[in-house]
């Protein structure tokens, strides 16, 4: 039973606030993560909202990566989707937790796309 | 207990192929699901795989959406996440079922961001 895609669901508390506000950080770390894991990068788009918080996106030749902070309660939500064998997600994932400062996280991993074809 | 996200997470099966590979068709019909689900909408990125599928993602104010497409498999993972009251994001996942013809669909729903100060 294969799947077509490997999906990361990153709860990601206690973080540092401060740089959960800062878009050009997460940019920055969203990108690194995904080269680090492999990924080759096909765009990018930030959002910057007020009074705070962050939505960002990294699509990727292999799926995407997302982020959305709440600097206000240290929490941000993550997502790595990644199809293929040549991305290692959990790699990415634990840059993002150490990135963010994250004190306490969970990760759920859920397979996408399981066809009875495969 | 309040979570600050819903995320829907939609396998979609034996999908109409020819519009799965179609990327001004999807990027319409997710734009759609986000305005008819009440969405603002801030952004949106697609790309054109070669030979065949299709990544996008629409940005919205109160989160994302997202779609992948194997059109040669007839699949299409679709992310429907969402904060606050004010979207409807099943009234979204309606529309793209519907939209993609999917004769086979699940949709796994998480809640984001239970946290302890909620």
């Amino acid at each position: 039973m294969n799947a077509l895609g490997k999906h990361l669901l990153l709860e990601l508390k206690d973080c540092d606030r401060e740089v959960l506000n800062d878009l050009s950080f997460l940019k920055g770390i969203l990108l690194a993560a995904a080269s680090e894991a492999g990924a080759i990068v096909l765009g990018e788009s930030f959002h910057q909202f007020k009074p705070h918080g962050v939505s960002g996106v990294v699509i990727i030749a292999e799926s995407h990566l997302f982020i959305h902070t709440w600097p206000e309660l240290g929490y941000a939500a993550v997502d790595i989707f990644t199809c293929g064998d040549s991305v290692q997600p959990g790699k990415a994932a634990q840059i993002l937790i150490n990135k963010l400062g994250a004190k306490n996280h969970s990760i759920l991993e859920i397979q996408r796309g399981i066809l009875d074809t495969e």
